[in-house]
């Protein structure tokens, strides 16, 4: 599979309330502005069996092995990019997605500690795919956290582990920017809200000029 | 992991209308009656969290790539495996499954044409165990399906499948069981269901008298 026919992928990667939703706000409607059309997914999920999937991930009440987590992360991965993604790019649309294969990297590789080649590997067949552009946006994991705990609601089964998992997953994320830094970029969002939403926009210009 | 500490894991495999059931059945009082401990499993399935996939995998309703089905039977696997198998074999008990890694072989690698390669890489990490004993109950497949008819009930969604799917599925189990002669057992089941019934103690008996 071709990483895009005419169409860009762009994935929003980051912790618990690091300020992914306001960001992708911000950039849908400047993607918009430009008369390309836009596709917006996350992950897991975007599909009705990724959905489902997404459902049985994050109840508090199943006791789901690292390995099972991973390999169903990927069964949506897998469902999305074919019945979704890659169509959308084929067509010539953009694709910009909440969160896509760097967070099997950061939750289950470096969270759950599975091996980073059998997510390599899963990544190369089942994936098939990279984006043209990851936003990463990282925070303290207190911070976050803190964001978190204001916006209220129940806690789902992954944003109920202990604060050294976060740890790590954050720590796997900036490993993985720094070692594509072509691909990505990171954001500080410790910042206030504007300030991050100035800086994913300056990003997204950025990239616009380079693909145009 | 390793493949049993004092336990031991069989497996029975088949395409549709083959007699598993009741082969099932006729193992499991045999070996109940010897006083072992015996957990009954099936495939996809067997945990709570297996249960809930099993139904997204064979819900009609659902378009599912072949990536994500592979996906999705070793999620389930890699559960039941660390779950159910591996403590019930560390315990001493046996287990008997309806099904197991050799399905992923012959349905989604020979039905839907899935690189046996990545299959044998999901093998190793995330299934992480191989039976003691396998019998295939070999039918022809226009036979199987007509039992299918017989029983009644609506089709699942890998039943309605086309009969060339049957065909290589029964082709990829054959040439498992041609592939690992010592583990597996081929059982005609085109037979009357009381000749299937033996054949299935004639194994069950011999393998019993190489294991003590």
């Amino acid at each position: 599979m071709k990483a895009h026919a005419r169409g860009r992928l762009i994935s929003v990667e980051g912790g618990e309330g690091a300020g992914k939703s306001s960001a992708m706000a911000a950039m849908r409607a400047a993607i918009v502005a430009r008369g390309v059309e836009l596709v917006q997914t996350r992950e897991p999920g975007g599909t009705p069996v990724g959905e489902a999937i997404r459902q049985l991930l994050l109840d508090p009440a199943h006791g789901i092995v690292a390995e099972s987590e991973l390999l169903l992360m990927f069964a949506a991965r897998a469902q999305l990019v074919r019945e979704v993604i890659a169509p959308a790019l084929q067509r010539g649309a953009w694709v910009l997605t909440d969160r896509f294969t760097d967070a099997s990297f950061a939750y289950q590789g470096g969270g759950r500690g599975i091996d980073e080649a059998h997510i390599a590997e899963l990544e190369r067949w089942a994936a098939a795919i990279k984006p043209d552009l990851t936003l990463l946006l990282d925070v303290d994991v207190q911070q976050g956290h803190a964001r978190l705990a204001g916006r209220g609601g129940d806690r789902d089964r992954i944003e109920r582990e202990r604060e050294d998992f976060f740890e790590r997953v954050r720590a796997a994320y900036r490993r993985r920017a720094v070692a594509e830094p072509q691909r990505f970029r990171v954001i500080d969002a410790s910042q206030a809200r504007e300030a991050v939403t100035a800086a994913v926009l300056a990003v997204l210009d950025e990239a616009l000029s380079r693909w145009t």
